[in-house]
């Protein structure tokens, strides 16, 4: 007898009990502000991870050495973002409850918000290391408080100061800079710092939020808002190997490709590699 | 001494107290289900009118035969549509008061009913004549009241059993057909019946609302829900214009193009034809 | 406990044990001889179906009152097309055996054959329906004998003279039409003569099979090989409506979208269009 | 021993001596004024013919059966375009000394003044039949005389009075249409009275120019100027074939296909079959 | 009572009276030679940089601490060069006698050279700073002295031996090398020797042209003539940075953006950038 | 009298009795299983190859100095691959059998092994020099021997242990890797390590084989599997400079154009520069 047509993300096809890291996609872009498209990011990181090998090089191991689930896509409804919060918040606390690690494909970088919230409550000490070319640490964008350009400034307010780390930020408005240098560790345009970050992270629980743009539009060009002067994919894929290895990840996100403004696909492939070397490091 | 830098539909460079018309944007698409980019649908209508003649050949006038203003986009916050909504009302309501025919560029459809919202309250006795390839009757979208899909519903809350008149109509879901048939007037697939609407309209304040994704997806592919089956350009353009001159038009909107959705450009040149017929002919 | 993530043709989940019809995909183009690319066909057809709604206003039926099943695309072997012609027969076979209509989303039209094989022997006196714009009745394309452009001529050989009908045809070689006027019925350009064909395949068991390309580029730019001259996305609709209605169809397939070369969307909109019309109509 | 690389459009390779056809390309587009890249339009002809068949089902022959020499593209200077135009003259006077029919590939339109240069010489009673969807009947656009949108106009002051036949015109400014009623003949929109101007032109020397954004863009979309509005494929193949067979064409050209404007290549399949078709009816 | 569009430069609305900079736009491409699409640089520039922070965190300081003024695009009449160049001119001396810079957005390289006959006009002494992937220095392209491959060549005619230095350059034919060895200063590949440059050049009058090109395609594709093995963004902007600061600029011009040829963006926000950067440094 | 149209890569126009160099494609892709389109690569090299510079900066000669012909492209039998195989063969075996040394533009990587067989008839001792992201060293792959996955180890069944030299690799199964490391030299990543294969290669008849996804997807978008993570074009095009000074290079290719991937062309032109300098090495 037939089966009905399964797609994951290459690999990811454990049973969901054995599973230790369960994947989810929260294609959500209604607070974009400039160019939207990230809700098209899950599906296509998904259908494109068959033009992946399992194996990295660069670790020495293969994608299903470690037993992953991926749970799909949650349906999320148009316009105010609450109610899409709220369903990320739901099934990123379910599989927190199971004892395994959610792991969401972003959609723009709003959808943390909804997975920090579930990671707080469970990890009252939370801590977040913070890969991204924006601070994201405006109070508010024109008059919404929910935006992904908020982002960070919302995770504040559930961990309080000093507990978030950010990396390779190169664009934000003075506010945001003068607001931060008070109450985050933000480090400007690269990675430099990290190996501190680490040592200072080690033990705690931290949450890994990885905005794909902060990479360099040459290698990421398929993103809404494209900052010249970001990282290279292997910057990138150290730092995020070295965290995940280094620190005690309870929960992690990719967010922010827009796969439509990069019809070479190369964007989504590099989405691909970052996330399977990040499931075999973690 | 130079000038700032002036960017309006090509020929709408009348004075504000002259202009009989007013041209407005709204580039807003946060409601959009499917593909958005309906935000970027007001200035490429303004970039691109470069490419087009005044002169109408079908009309046998030019375009600044009518003095028309174009108050350039509004800017809209991000998120929830009410905020979005109220602003694009307060435009409208002004151009009313100063007496004013105000003419709408989309976005998507939803803004449809901040304009219509304005004109209600100025004509209680508002009728609308609705082109589209969809009903957009739905009482809510996945728990949305205010969703682009639900927009004529919405408006039929405010004008009342009878008022809608709607043509071309070939997607919905079935209860959208079932609630129709006895609160509005629906004509699937093209413009027949046309004349008999023109009739029962005739001397009442109408509201023309035109999606442009009621032309089949061969002849306008840049929009977010390309609907096969649907009219030509010539079967549109005479639409329009024998509604333009048949009817007391005291308000239009013209939506839905997603110019990115259609590289070759031909969609937005179509949208720009669209409107300069419809100026000429208001 | 969370699900697996299931993608299917849309409202296309009955269970394999009630469903009528089995979709399944062959996303197979190696031989195609100008432009590849329909290997990406049946994914693109089940991804965009979420742009579509369930319910037909041409037919007044919703998709979901016929049971089906979407059993995915078969992994198929690359280079030469022997082993992917025996799996597709073998996938086909099956359902065949279970009492459902298999039908089959391409892939190159050369896929075609396998689905016919499987019919052939179930029914061996097999009637083809086939719209197309190239008549495919070469005996061989460059050497081979398994092309895309002779698989109309290899079916022949299973069926015999005067069992096959061509409709739309308007491409092709000299001695193809000259061979296919005393063995195969073929009709040029359009669908004129189709109710007389309907006639004389009443009661027997009918392949439908559809080339999309037999629709004019304007409306179907999506393909390898586009042939201007073509007909509309209406008369395509009714003509494979009415055979649908009117005929013992016991299998059938859509083939040859190409979805990269219409970076709109609206040739894999047309494409779903065309399966949810023939999917409510058998 | 090896051959060098020859690329001719399809089945053109007749030795230049029993040629009776020559094929000509200029790829200029320098006074372009919306959007250049008809220089890309010989090249992408000649390239993609190879996805075309020899045989014509509308009119039952080969291209083969008429003996055609592709003598490729002139090497055109860049900027001003007086040299240009004398570098297409110089070809089509050498071809048209030799007593074979020059076919121009274009470029602009503006490519067509050097060859009417050269017919007008030869024959000194030409009369010019013109499809388009613009009439290109300005004195001058911003102060050029030489210009894309001038050229029928400059071709007016070389045969005079009555001598232009125009069909399909749908754009130009108010003058033009003004000037041309008195000075040459305007059809607007379509081919209505083409049976009339064949019967006047009947044993002239003729000179037919097809701008191939006579068609609609749905059609046509790989165009600089997209027109809305335009006439079918199959119209102007009936309009272009009617012409080759009832007239004596002396010269002739296709102009105006933008090849990057549309991604999909079916402005460039419809290009090469109208090229096709006027061989073989020539 | 409503205002009319206004679109500058993002930050860029100071009175005219009171500005320092003025940025002028010229839309011109008819002597490139490859590619064309420059023309359409300046409005994708002014449309994008709403994409943008006002913040530089590379300089500490906000666009709006300088006051810029942004007149648009002039509008430059088709065909030869002499007239646009003659256009470009005039609004450069116009800007320099009201003793502001003059900031020219291009277009391909050859508007420099009006920008340049205004600037040594006023400043007899000028010398030019051109990073550059092209040497640009032949005197003539195909017969034609106006042209982008000529542009330095023309320069240097105005303003003698020893004064144009190029950085970046990696293309060119033999003979621009030869000549450039005993006529200008030419560094290869990158911005190697930029301090001894920069000290030679203190004090003196200084053009500073910038053709987008000199970077690397990965960064920036969107040029007509991509040439690979260029400098990183980076790279770039601290060049131009460290001229503006060290240096008498007194114009100064981007070129070479066209847009279309990058349908990601990155290549117009990397165009952005510079030019925020620059108008920081300024 | 008129020439015939012909088009070869820039500068190749040597007659072939005194070429060193002899151009051949082989637009062949049919065994890629993941994005069909290199099959386009040789004639985009060839059209594009006109953006470029005959000089090379990096090496001070011209392309011109070294005697090139361009004999084409083959046709190849579409469907399996040994017929193509087995056309390749001959080609080279015939430019090798002149004396010449054969220079094969791809298409997918699997074309190698057609001029691997002739090179290594010629010279028993033949040794591979391979520049790649991916191993290419399965046994098979989905059943099949003859697959752009298995080239180099076919190649290895016809040179043995120890002659293969592999730099760049960063994807492969595991198993390829734990095979390669008894069998082939296999550097990872980058060039590390070319020196020393220089020296043990020196003197050793070499076919040299570059797929160019050995670049970052950054810099060579256009490829069928794009693989973060590459090196960079400078890098590329040193170590190819390196190997074709150092070595007594028999035969060469280039593969893996996807030209269609990348709409910039940037990949094209990094193809073109590439074929350039190793042609000016040679």
């Amino acid at each position: 007898m037939l089966k009905k047509n399964i797609e994951t993300f290459m690999g990811c096809d454990a049973d969901y009990k054995e599973a230790k890291i369960v994947l989810y996609g929260a294609p959500y872009d209604c607070t974009t502000s400039f160019r939207p498209g990230t809700r098209f990011g899950p599906p296509a990181i998904r259908h494109e991870s068959y033009g992946l090998e399992l194996y990295s090089p660069y670790q020495g191991k293969e994608l299903t050495d470690t037993p992953v689930f991926d749970s799909g896509d949650i349906e999320l409804p148009f316009g105010g973002p609450e109610k899409a919060l709220a369903a990320i918040e739901r099934r990123a606390k379910g599989i927190l409850a199971d004892g395994k690690l959610p792991f969401l494909i972003g959609g723009e970088h709003l959808v943390t918000l909804g997975a920090v919230r579930a990671a707080v409550r469970k990890y009252p000490d939370l801590h977040i290391l913070h890969f991204d070319a924006h601070a994201d640490l405006r109070d508010d964008y024109l008059g919404q408080k929910l935006s992904h350009a908020c982002v960070l400034r919302r995770c504040h307010e559930l961990t309080g100061d000093g507990k978030i780390w950010q990396f390779g930020i190169r664009s934000g408005d003075k506010s945001e800079f003068d607001w931060g240098r008070t109450h985050v560790h933000t480090r400007l345009f690269d990675f430099e710092g990290l190996d501190e970050a680490l040592f200072a992270l080690r033990g705690k629980p931290v949450y890994l939020t990885c905005d794909l743009d902060v990479m360099d539009p040459s290698v990421f060009p398929g993103t809404g808002t494209p900052e010249p002067g970001g990282v290279t994919f292997d910057a990138l894929r150290r730092a995020l190997t070295a965290a995940c290895t280094a620190l005690d990840i309870v929960a992690a996100d990719v967010n922010e490709l827009s796969p439509h403004y990069d019809a070479s696909g190369a964007s989504t492939a590099v989405a691909c590699k970052i996330v399977r070397e990040m499931l075999i490091a973690l």
